[in-house]
């Protein structure tokens, strides 16, 4: 099996440890105790419920989430919590939202948001293309906003936030789907975090939302309970049947985080190592390969580069997915290039595209 | 691995056939030709597509569904649908709804119901411990109803629906989690019709819709796209990363039914004889087991009973798992024992059941 497997740089679903996949797979028919495979047991039975209990604790001691932080696993996607986020902190609040916009992910959560009430733009990038966050100050905030949202990494542009963006105290709302995880984050920053899994987290179909205590008074009453976070979080994570199979695996992804890599901060520097292979690869390719982002706010996850001759794009894929590089086009929507480069992706893998890339650059300069 | 897995009669998340639950364990670390587990690989690369292209192919040849009726793979269970079908087609409709009230998951639907808009209970089997569905003239249907709300099969009282109720031409929305697969349907007479995987179709995390197209003009535009069926429906079931891994494992299923069964009808004959096993042995014990349902809509799904000493229940139950028939517990809401028999429960599981049951009966009259 192992040599059949390539180097996948896709930006979600997204490559997994290999640990994590070799023991789902010898579990899959029969979990050990269960009698049972995990895609057939309760989400009431014991068995579950130390699953799903060790998979919280597991974030909670990796991301050193706070008492009064509560964590769930909910279903849809970063997508439905864009319109959850503005459903029950902005429909019925009687204020505007400041939303920051950089790049794909946060313009599409101030468009789902402008169904539910009024979005304040308090920063766009879209001038220059989505090629950085904004810096301090440059936000224009209204005070009487009922929270500050932004997307702390931007998977398509491959902009991600050095530290988080100044409130004025109001709430901060953040999608981190794409980097959480990477790097330890302090949560007590933020009133609500959420992460679709299939990043660094997991597989797609379950998506981690940390929200303060306090944030769930906001909830209206006229939302129905899977869209309601005050429901959903009395109902810890088992209002009704979640997405068991893919909390299983966020499980085995945090155990491995915790048992292999050690935490977040080893994390961190094995990414910071990760991307710095590829972005010197960039840096010194005199502009054959053209990163997208400022240097002081690109990302550690997703590397965007183009060619400086486009018509070499179809090549340098078809060489590299040749060589066991795969996934490395970039978005429908920007072209180009991008490697993501996720927590699961071995240091191996990077060296190997790195090599790749100043191989291609040498020949076709 | 075999040996020690158990007969388990859980609701749901429920038992999967063993062919499916091999084919995923033998392919889980690297899906032949994809380089990468399912886990991993790209919801719009080509080996997804032909997934879920094929579970939606499978859906519409088993369920014969029409050509004017979408599929859509979506997250967040039924009960997100309970809330979605009111507000896409209650909360903007200047209409009441009217839910038949038949068990625990067509009251909650209703109750959902209100918070979106005004409902019209036209009947409740409440009075009579939602031991029956409606018969035919009972519903007191309000004409200018939006829709007209049943779910086929209460998978905790056991009460299944024979043929659909009459609607007076109102759009018949069907709730058919714990019973879409067990046996052929009509769909022409429903607009919509929605079920959970995680009974007859796969592991917990995706839901099956089959929506009929005139119903996507209802949604209103001040929806967020994800609880939205017109733009769910347009970005087929891909607006967003769906989950990947439960639909996949639909495919398997839907394969099998197809493949090994040979289909609804084949299902279908050999669920009414798994549930006239179990019938049978009740119907014959003389009172010391007792069904709850009146049997003219008893389930070939989920089969509630009690003992009619309650402190044998204990150790009918543990007694029970130590033969390797397990879960059959009832719900917490009601108590008592349950066997819920889907398509993937064998047949030899529902007569070693059966003669445990006797045996214990023998023993302890």
């Amino acid at each position: 099996m192992m040599e059949k497997r390539v180097y996948n740089f896709s930006p979600g679903p997204a490559v997994l440890p290999l640990p994590v996949l070799q023991e789902a797979q010898r579990d899959l028919v029969c979990l050990p105790g269960a009698g049972a495979s995990i895609l057939e047991i309760s989400h009431r039975s014991k068995t579950f419920d130390k699953i799903i209990t060790q998979a919280e604790a597991n974030l909670r001691a990796l991301l050193e989430i706070p008492a009064n932080y509560r964590v769930l696993f909910l279903q849809g996607g970063a997508i439905l919590q864009f319109g959850m986020v503005a459903m029950n902190l902005l429909r019925d609040s009687g204020r505007p939202a400041n939303y920051l916009v950089h790049g794909t992910w946060s313009q599409k959560a101030s468009e789902e948001a402008k169904t539910q009430g009024p979005v304040n733009v308090a920063w766009s990038g879209k001038a220059s293309n989505f090629n950085r966050v904004p810096k301090p100050g440059e936000p224009k905030l209204d005070p009487r906003g009922a929270y500050v949202y932004m997307c702390s990494n931007e998977t398509i542009q491959g902009v991600q936030y050095p530290t988080e963006p100044e409130t004025a105290g109001l709430p901060l709302i953040c999608d981190s789907s794409s980097d959480l995880l990477c790097r330890p984050v302090d949560i007590a920053k933020y009133a609500l975090v959420f992460a679709c899994a299939q990043k660094n987290a997991g597989p797609a179909g379950v998506t981690i939302v940390i929200i303060r205590d306090d944030l769930l008074a906001c909830s209206p009453a006229n939302l129905p309970s899977l869209v309601n976070y005050k429901v959903l979080a009395e109902g810890k994570s088992l209002l009704n049947t979640p997405a068991t199979f893919a909390i299983y695996i966020v499980k085995l992804v945090t155990d491995w985080l915790i048992q292999q890599i050690g935490g977040l901060r080893q994390m961190h520097a094995l990414n910071q190592r990760k991307a710095k292979i590829l972005y010197d690869v960039i840096d010194g390719s005199a502009g054959f390969y053209q990163g997208h982002a400022e240097p002081w706010c690109r990302s550690i996850m997703n590397v965007p580069f183009r060619l400086a001759k486009p018509e070499q794009d179809e090549p340098f894929l078809k060489q590299a997915a040749e060589r066991g590089l795969c996934e490395l086009k970039g978005h429908r929507s920007v072209g180009g290039c991008r490697a993501s480069i996720y927590n699961a992706m071995p240091i191996e893998g990077v060296q190997r595209l790195a090599d790749f890339m100043q191989e291609f650059c040498k020949k076709n300069q």
